[in-house]
């Protein structure tokens, strides 16, 4: 031992952008997933926990550069192959599909949860490690796969602890826009790539209104737009009247889904592909309203965009509707928690064929955050029964007591510190949350009693009380040891009863 | 799109040693999961989820080569850092507990679950990706840490489903052994080369007591012992005298605790670290019976050797010791599904102080397979019940079937594939392992009926029925529409009933 070589201390870090989590952090994010599972199931979908690595080839879109592949994931080369840490859960599920098919009930629905890895720029709240919880239907184009995929996640938004009028769920289809452009006849769809950057430029507009105002998105639209500093963005070159029929797209949203169907129809009239848009999102609405979800949680909304260039048809987005104050004390609605759609080429890299698949991503974290301004979690975690030590001699006495109190279901254990100073042992307690201190000492065990310390009680009391409220309710009693379990559960009650 | 130049398909496998898990696979781990971290709660431990890569000088062990760091791990150079994939989950606790030990409770106790990688040549059930389920108690270097921990152990496997009778938690100490070699006088300790390479033969001598008998092991303690096929092993060179007193070790167990106390005491005499070993061992008995576990669940066992090499004090293992046939045909015990011991180096390499630590890890995937064996898990998955559909007109009508069903607790689906060919559904139903279909044409809907298949009794009554047998328990009955709800609850009963 003495002859070895000083080494330099390794730094106790994870690296850069990846966190740990610590016990109710993670009780709770097991707890809303093990509700959402609860529903996937319930409506016939299956989990799939597939593997963390992939093949660079078969995760695709990542092409190997020379060096290394492409940015974005945690990727390395192994013996001959390239292999790489999921970044999202759809693309293994697209090799997992094409491997399996022949096998795998058609359609297929399946629901995942679980990490994925991102190699991208750290910052403040965004990790390179996270959760993701998608559900999806493979090998169905039937409009009812999209409404049934949106029921799901209305009753999953109900079932985590989103209060109905709290949420909802709106829906939109690419190919009513795909539409709306035909008939504005701006985009010419024979040119793909100026359709694609057009298009783009169009997106990225509409998903401004918000910020922008009408007004603003116009001038996007046409030439550009010149903001309050000065700078000036690019428009996306539509004249005044082209503009306008996009312009109407975004405000096509009616009182009623008819007026809303109506309006869209209106706009996309003559356009094959924007009168199926309209088709589609007038299927999803019946099958929705037809169990019974109305437009006070799934509604028809034109003016969601976000996705819409990467799906092929329908797109959902469930946005909470509550008010949050953000960084600088504004009042704003707490925003999107999940989104998705339909995408019809998930297995073709793979089979050269197109198979038809639509679903949605949880966002695990955001929603969980949500969860936690609601108070829908994080209230309740006491924890255990802590029994201090008085004399190490009788250490199997106390591990008695633990065991007895866990027999009757209450969280216990004993202190395995050093005993000698008491004041760690209640400062232990402390950093534990324990709501009960036990004491033993020589005295207690040869009169046959033990201390039961109420410590959140004690708390209140050593920040508030007067000397009348330490008498009225005093925060430590005496019991026979007889009845330890007893006493330990009408104190726990009293103090459920008192939160 | 036609332009596209066609780049060559990507097979649809994962990378070699990594599976996928489908379904009841994933559900059926995650329950056993729960209840082991439901135990462990109610011990007072908390569970962590550190993050899936650490920094290779942070897991240690594992120097950088020129090109790559050493073989075991999955590793790659990321920016300036070599990152890898955790292999276990020890190390991370490791670099956490030196990372954070200012804020954690002390001791901490702490459980952790989750998937680690390893960089291996995979084989037959050897996969690259795989689970594990540690708890450790950090800082404490109290034998009631390890009696807990022993403790625990045992209400885990019971909690999942492993029956009293049907497992042994086997206690030993490698104090004890240090001792005995002390005693014996053939080992150096002040050569710490010649102890560690000795010390590494007769280990792997002792274990081996099951496979070669006395004998054999007395010839690998000595100078070394030819097999059957005329190989040679070279022994550890011990001198008969000396190699007897480690056989006595071996054979120390008693036929109560008391004597194998005895025994070991009488082996050890005159050694220091013998005898605290021996006192170690009679701390953890007296304890764990304290507690109520008596030598059928917990007991003192020399000849348990496994994890000797790494561990410092006491080493726990979990054995299961029901009979399963191997491959050959012949009975055998299934064998060990935890182990675990007290390590007292935990974060010196961060903080250059000891810390004592004790723990066990689970053998997940092994643990399952028993449950499975034992039928204490996969007898009861009942697939969702399957709304066909006859009309896809009617589909709304379906999805409320499916609505009701689900807001009644029962999983439904409808099928959402091409209806055309009838026969498909059925298959389908079939492959989703469903219990009922419901029929619903346009001849019932006009009847306000519904039809209710019992695919379950279908499939009995085609492959064995008599006619007789068809009339007396028909698998499909009329219900009224109104009724659904009832009629599939009574036959979802009859299905559970006559299992």
């Amino acid at each position: 031992m003495a002859k070895q070589k000083k080494a330099p201390r390794p730094r106790a870090v994870p690296p850069r952008g990846f966190r740990d989590y610590f016990g109710t952090d993670v009780s709770e994010r097991s707890k809303m997933l093990r509700e959402i599972a609860d529903v996937y199931q319930l409506y016939g979908f299956e989990q799939l926990e597939s593997s963390a690595i992939e093949t660079v080839e078969a995760l695709g879109k990542f092409l190997p550069d020379v060096d290394r592949p492409n940015e974005g994931v945690f990727a390395w080369l192994e013996e001959e192959d390239w292999l790489a840490l999921r970044y999202d859960l759809t693309a293994p599920l697209a090799r997992v599909y094409a491997q399996h098919r022949n096998e795998l009930p058609n359609p297929y629905r399946r629901f995942a949860m679980g990490p994925v890895w991102r190699n991208e720029k750290p910052g403040p709240g965004r990790f390179r490690q996270f959760y993701q919880c998608d559900a999806d239907t493979v090998g169905s184009a039937s409009m009812a796969a999209d409404a049934e995929i949106c029921a799901m996640l209305s009753d999953t938004l109900e079932r985590v602890g989103i209060s109905r009028g709290d949420y909802i769920i709106r829906v939109n289809n690419r190919k009513v826009l795909n539409g709306v452009m035909e008939v504005a006849g701006v985009l010419d769809p024979l040119d793909p790539d100026r359709f694609t950057n057009e298009r783009g430029i169009v997106l990225r507009a509409i998903d401004k209104l918000d910020r922008l105002g009408l007004e603003g998105v116009r001038q996007l639209l046409g030439e550009g737009r010149k903001d309050d500093s000065g700078d000036f963005t690019k428009g996306a070159g539509l004249g005044a009247g082209q503009a306008e029929i996009v312009m109407g797209f975004m405000q096509a949203l009616g009182d009623t889904t008819v007026r809303t169907l109506d309006n869209l129809q209106a706009l996309v009239a003559g356009s094959g592909v924007g009168e199926t848009g309209v088709d589609e999102l007038r299927q999803i609405s019946d099958l929705v309203v037809a169990q019974g979800y109305e437009t006070d949680r799934i509604m028809l909304d034109p003016s969601v965009v976000r996705g819409l260039g990467y799906y092929t048809g329908p797109v959902y987005e469930a946005e909470l509707t509550f008010k949050i104050k953000d960084e600088k004390g504004r009042l704003r609605q707490f925003g999107s928690v999940a989104g998705g759609g339909r995408y019809d080429d998930l297995v073709k890299r793979f089979t050269g064929q197109e198979v038809p698949a639509t679903g949605i991503s949880i966002g695990v974290d955001r929603l969980l955050a949500a969860l936690r301004m609601k108070g829908r979690v994080g209230q309740t975690a006491p924890g255990p029964v802590v029994i201090t030590v008085m004399d190490r001699d009788r250490m199997s006495d106390y591990q008695s007591m633990a065991a007895e109190l866990r027999a009757a279901g209450i969280r216990a254990e004993v202190y395995l510190g050093n005993p000698k100073n008491f004041g760690n042992q209640l400062k232990y307690a402390d950093k534990r949350k324990s709501p009960i201190a036990i004491i033993e000492g020589d005295v207690e065990k040869a009169a046959g009693i033990v201390q039961i310390k109420d410590l959140i009680l004690g708390a209140e009391l050593a920040k508030k009380a007067s000397l009348e409220e330490w008498k009225a309710r005093p925060s430590q009693i005496e019991s026979p040891r007889a009845e330890l379990i007893e006493q330990v559960r009408k104190m726990l009650l009293a103090q459920a009863l008192s939160e």
